[in-house]
């Protein structure tokens, strides 16, 4: 079975690993957000791709979800030091390989999937990782700072890390998005797949990311295949994260149903809301989306691998329906 | 009084300190050699400033001599997990930084002199660190490969790092440097010096390439101050390193007469040779150079400033003859 797998960071890598567990012969082609990829120190950070990556890898910090395992941060103490920073992103001495290897491909002329399917060649995710695109998209949000009361755009990791999205997002932007392409074997899998998933991932900068690079939602409607997604938002809040933060600025309200009318029957066949959110499925069947609820906390492995069972289910009952 | 010094890496950082100490109160210019710098993993690595930086700055690794002390290697171990090499060159991660500090500067389009003024802004070295060129200028070396015959050219660090300098010199090319001018104040320094000092570093390839770069052999002549070195090989051998290896490659015998007359009187006033080389007084003098014979052992921080305040004293003697 050929899965596609559209992911942002920790939650979309969580979820892949319990569907690595829940199909094991299953052929997954992951494309991965690439819009809160930020440059920092000359160096091209690509945050959600390092997260699947090193999540399926073996080399993620468990504990916070993203980074480097056995990590230090040496080189960034020496930055600050040196008055260079941002000193708000945690970039640690492992990590900062991975983007010192990447940022020399990428000068040297390799697109950043070539790139990427290199790191992955030590990393042995058990997937095929693709960026979304190989052109730069780079989410930006727009911002009122509370204390000047200065409206002022973004790079979406300083909202994210550095304020902690402790202000309204009065509107999210994926800059470059309409002038990009899918990056090569991003069609091609859509086309080629038998089942389409979107994870818990955020549904506005991870998911909705990937799906503003022009011709992949269009592909996506059209490969004719079960497209089942995972409700992010259990009980009216982010399962992790700050989803609801970002879905005010696009005019979704934080429940589970609203976001699968925000992606639409036109895209989106079947949705699992979390068992707390059982009333939600009426809802979401009135908007012709398939509904199921069953438990929605990856609390573990084994219930990210249930969560992905069901979610290949769902898709069996679409396919038969 | 206003003191200029050629400086290399270990020796010249280490002599410099002595001369501090020597001379708390002199107005010190560094002269650095940038002929081993090297472009490695995308970043421009300067070993001989950062080794005088870190001397003078208190950062050094004092053991080795070079990089920084409390260190880790884990960026380079993941880079090598990466396969991505030199491995042979050995940068930690709080090394790191200064090289991608360095590097975002010159993308930014700062010369080499005015980031290395902005590095030791943190450093303090006490001393005004001036690159001999904001040019590249980059030492190659000519060998013969042991194992298959064949006659290449390799970077400096490749011969000195990679190879231990195990395989003879046939060559030594300053790449870049006729094309080069000194940077900003070098000249300006020299003309205003009151003494000019040649620190037992390598006179090939350390204090060789300063000279190398076109105008600043002529100032240093010109200047009409006392021009005074000391011999960085004591009873045919050197204090440390491997300058004998390079000697060669210039057709320069390893001693410390052979040395100061390869610099020549018309360009030094005064030489120090160590004790055991003082039956070289004679030689050197014969050439035109005023020698004496003192101990040229840098063992501690003491000797090195009593090596330095015997260049002092002759070059005083130079300045009265």
């Amino acid at each position: 079975m050929r899965i596609v797998v559209l992911a942002g960071g920790i939650g979309g890598a969580r979820f892949l690993r319990g569907l690595q567990q829940a199909s094991p012969d299953a052929d997954i082609t992951v494309i991965g957000n690439t819009g809160d990829d930020i440059h920092l120190f000359g160096l091209k950070v690509c945050p959600d791709l390092d997260t699947v990556m090193y999540t399926l890898g073996g080399g993620i910090n468990e504990e916070q979800g993203w980074g480097r395992t056995d990590e230090t941060f040496h080189l960034k103490e020496e930055l600050a030091a040196y008055g260079v920073g941002p000193e708000w992103f945690g970039l640690g001495d492992r990590d900062f390989a991975t983007h010192i290897v990447r940022t020399q491909m990428l000068s040297a002329g390799f697109p950043l999937s070539a790139v990427t399917e290199a790191l992955c060649d030590r990393w042995k995710p058990g997937v095929r990782l693709i960026p979304m695109s190989d052109d730069r998209v780079e989410t930006h949000v727009a911002v009122t700072l509370p204390d000047s009361g200065e409206r002022k755009v973004i790079h979406f990791q300083e909202y994210w890390v550095r304020l902690r999205a402790s202000v309204p997002a009065e509107a999210v932007v994926p800059v470059g998005a309409e002038q990009s392409k899918p990056a090569p074997g991003v069609l091609e899998a859509i086309a080629e797949a038998d089942v389409i998933l979107f994870p818990p991932s955020n549904p506005v900068v991870s998911v909705g990311s990937i799906l503003a690079v022009p011709g992949i939602r269009e592909a996506i409607a059209e490969a004719g295949v079960p497209v089942v997604g995972l409700s992010p938002i259990v009980g009216d809040a982010p399962v992790r994260g700050m989803a609801d933060k970002v879905l005010a600025a696009v005019g979704v309200e934080s429940s589970a149903a609203a976001v699968a009318e925000h992606y639409g029957s036109g895209l989106l066949d079947g949705w699992l809301v979390d068992t707390v959110d059982a009333s939600a499925v009426e809802r979401v069947e009135a908007a012709g989306i398939r509904c199921r609820a069953v438990p929605l906390m990856m609390s573990d492995l084994d219930a990210a691998a249930r969560m992905a069972a069901e979610a290949l289910t769902l898709a069996e009952e679409v396919r038969g329906a």
